[in-house]
């Protein structure tokens, strides 16, 4: 197989695995239920992916090149209000959500498979949180800078999308996100 | 065996499954591991708490009784010192952290086991913190409410974990949490 046939195949799978998880869950989301929906034997599949893990890590690394195509054009030029918009979105896509949340969590135990990834995004949008709060300097707390603060905004986007997870009914993320914005002194259109 | 006897044993199990979560973190902690701490056979711990999570559910649940204990007599009660000297104690057990990040992610997949406990603990604990703001009400930014803050309170103390476990050299929870609070006009002593 050449190389860009071997990348559309994993690309195929990628996409397979996101309407396995919108409709199932994280739990219902299996590497032999995805290989089903492709057209693979579980043991093909798995010559892309050797584990769940593996799989779900490519998953949201694509979401975050989506994400960033439709809310900007990089983690670092995406402004306070392009960030509620995606909040937003997220509120129509528990199942991704769900699988940021269980992934990254897991992610902190020792030799997981995606603590790489995760720790190496957190210093990225960490990195990319403190500009976008850099361009409203003029606007924040006195005495609190951008970088003191891209942590906790960070924090806050994803301990809403756990409590949320929980409680759908009782946890408003976008409202949520809005409110912290305001305690920054930004606010959104 | 009496019930109290039974009791015992069940704190005893929990007593050593503290143990071994300093001591190896989560994924290190098998039912095995605690057993063999505690003198039962792996089956013999399982007539007590049947999966690995109902056992880390009893130990979060212990840690709750253990932390209202020393830090306030009951959620609604705590001060807002006494929970910023509670995430300082928790920089010191990075085992337990993990367990609680790992566990209450893990719960908002369909039909855990530990799902019910972690719904009703946000649900209590959200309640706690907005007593705690309550109490804050004239220091808070205009236009702001209790009971908007509070889920965004905790957000910020769970995500602070999620990134300090990931990055303890980068993220400190402690001073997070105090940033936080001077958001909310409250000044901690």
């Amino acid at each position: 197989m050449t190389r860009a046939r071997g990348a559309d195949r994993r690309a195929s799978i990628v996409r397979a695995a996101f309407e396995v998880i919108a409709e199932r869950g994280y739990r219902g989301t299996s590497l032999a239920a995805v290989a089903d929906r492709v057209g693979l034997t579980q043991q093909g599949l798995m010559h892309y992916f050797p584990t769940k893990e593996d799989l779900l890590t490519a998953v949201l690394e694509t979401r975050d090149e989506w994400d960033l195509l439709h809310f900007g054009h990089a983690e670092s030029s995406m402004t306070v209000n392009q960030l509620a918009d995606l909040v937003d979105y997220n509120a129509t896509r528990p199942g991704i959500v769900q699988t940021y949340t269980v992934l990254s969590a897991d992610s902190v135990t020792e030799d997981h498979p995606a603590r790489g990834y995760f720790h190496d995004r957190y210093e990225r949008v960490r990195a990319g949180m403190t500009q976008m709060l850099e361009r409203h300097r003029d606007e924040l707390p006195p005495g609190t800078t951008p970088e003191q603060l891209a942590p906790i905004a960070i924090a806050v986007l994803d301990g809403l999308q756990l409590q949320w997870l929980l409680d759908r009914s009782e946890v408003d993320m976008s409202a949520g996100f809005r409110t912290f914005l305001t305690l920054l002194g930004i606010k959104p259109d």
